[in-house]
């Protein structure tokens, strides 16, 4: 069964509640604007795609019924409402800005036509981001011969974007071809998206895979031979440095070690050339509660202090490939990335 | 305050229960061989040296009170007890033995004073195994600057070991000797023996640290420095390889990476020289429950299988020197491991 974290239907978005996964499927209606960005604000939607998918289904709802609110007035309420829900997410910024610049351009018709013009909007923005993923994994595949072992960390897939996911949408693509053996998934400390979510979408669709903590993949690495590491990124550097979720550097450094390729799935629009190198990328401290405790337990002593930096930064030279919708980018990085850009 | 994993007094052996840390400080009451083999068996004293310690205490109290039985067989029947209880741990059985031999050879003796005669003898394994890990942190702190970052895995502390600790050992003599800055506390998945143990320990001694979860200690390496990494062992090949806990292996290949120094304290009773090699150390695997469970709590889908390796082996080439009661010893491993016991 295809993984859905969001559908468009009956002119309302129903998204899935993935703070419950991986017990229990459940989707929450959303019917407004105000109900769009509680989902994101309360995370029960997270992945940069996916949100920004979802705020820009949440701007076309707000056409939804007849109101006494000219429509590029309601739309500017939902806007501002939808940008506070993550403040710092950019994806969700982008897709609520380009509904807005569409609405613009349209700003003297009628509301029912508008918020039509508006749900297909947002239909191709989630229509573009699965054929983005669909071809990175296309791409990915091609890399991988039969019966392979890969290991994966983080959720990269369907959950985090409108479908099919990046480098977990490699790993599906492959699967389809019949070239995966086993998918080792590291569990991602703290926060667990990998036990949680990963896992749990390759067990949708009976994908083979085993859990580990990420304490083990060096052990597997070693002992069981993995064929190719696949990861996502949240920024790319020109010259090829990658921000990624924690836990991405160390295992980029093990693969190097053990002679295993490392790849990144990258959507174009994730590589900034505005920043030259990893240096330029700060790292966002989270709060180290995440890390104390698991679930609602504290495993810690109260007076000792975690640090839970969310993110790291892999340097260029220990990744092998960036898989990307337009094929394998390979070293040089900082010449070859340009030109896909260009 | 220093930590005390047990304690003789009154005649009785009362026994942190680890299971409750870092939430609560109780001890357990022991007052015959089967409540001492009811907290080895239920957990919660753990770590070898302690485990050994507790089960010698534990063979004194089947003489602690006049009985019916003579006292070989009050004897017998608490070893047989008291070895059942973690059956593979090879320190419960040695320190059984050692006791049932020095009863053995004063057969005759009445009751009082063989009993007094073995918990004089308990206390001399409990001191001599103190006092062995004195001697490491003396060694290993002689091996750190001033304002040193250390960094380390699982626990190694008072709390797995008689007292004192081997290598958390080292730490605790470093900062007795002003040369920690700070010490990274790996959590240690799926146990959490670092945020539950060591992070507990070095509390209690306003030892500063900080919690990160394994995947974050690539990142700390490069990112504020480690100065050295010190982590225990559970079984020393001839040749130098190491097994020791789950993630080992990986920190060590990352401090190598880093340029930075990996120590592996070990008391020479851990070096096992009819064991040429790695290859021949047989990794337990344990329940996976322990991964895709935190406390309570299932974290991954129903149908998803976790894998479990209790430990992993380091190569020699990984490791910078050993930390051992009688000093530091750097390669050649195999020629300089044999003087150790010679």
């Amino acid at each position: 069964m295809p993984v859905r974290t969001f559908r468009w239907h009956s002119q309302q978005l129903d998204v899935l509640d993935q703070r419950r996964l991986p017990h229990r499927v459940a989707y929450i209606r959303c019917r407004t604007p105000r109900d769009v960005a509680a989902v994101i604000r309360e995370m029960a939607v997270r992945g940069a795609p996916a949100i920004g998918c979802c705020a820009a289904y949440g701007m076309a709802l707000a056409l939804r019924r007849p109101s006494a609110t000219i429509p590029l007035a309601a739309l500017e309420t939902a806007a501002e409402l939808l940008k506070k829900a993550r403040p710092t997410a950019v994806n969700l910024s982008w897709g609520v800005d380009r509904m807005m610049a569409l609405a613009l351009r349209h700003g003297s018709m009628p509301r029912l036509p508008l918020y039509r013009l508006l749900v297909n909007e947002a239909r191709r923005i989630e229509a573009a981001d699965v054929a983005i993923n669909k071809s990175i994994g296309r791409h990915g595949a091609a890399l991988l011969k039969k019966k392979s072992v890969v290991l994966t960390h983080c959720n990269t897939g369907a959950l985090a974007t409108a479908g099919y996911g990046t480098a977990l949408g490699v790993i599906r693509s492959a699967h389809a071809r019949k070239k995966i053996r086993k998918v080792f998934v590291d569990e991602t400390r703290p926060y667990l998206q990998g036990a949680r979510l990963t896992a749990w979408e390759l067990d949708q669709e009976r994908i083979p895979h085993e859990l580990i903590t990420d304490s083990m993949a060096a052990h597997f690495m070693k002992t069981e031979g993995v064929d190719a590491v696949f990861v996502g990124c949240d920024r790319v550097a020109a010259n090829g440095d990658t921000a990624n979720k924690i836990g991405t550097y160390g295992l980029a450094v093990l693969a190097k070690h053990h002679g295993v390729p490392f790849y990144v799935a990258m959507p174009v629009s994730t590589l900034d050339l505005a920043i030259r190198s990893g240096k330029e990328i700060t790292i966002e401290d989270r709060s180290p509660l995440e890390v104390v405790t698991m679930g609602s337990v504290r495993i810690a002593p109260a007076r000792t202090r975690a640090r839970h930096p969310a993110f790291d930064v892999t340097p260029a030279r220990l990744i092998t490939a960036f898989v990307t919708e337009h094929g394998i980018v390979r070293p040089p990085f900082k010449a070859n990335l340009k030109k896909l850009v260009g």
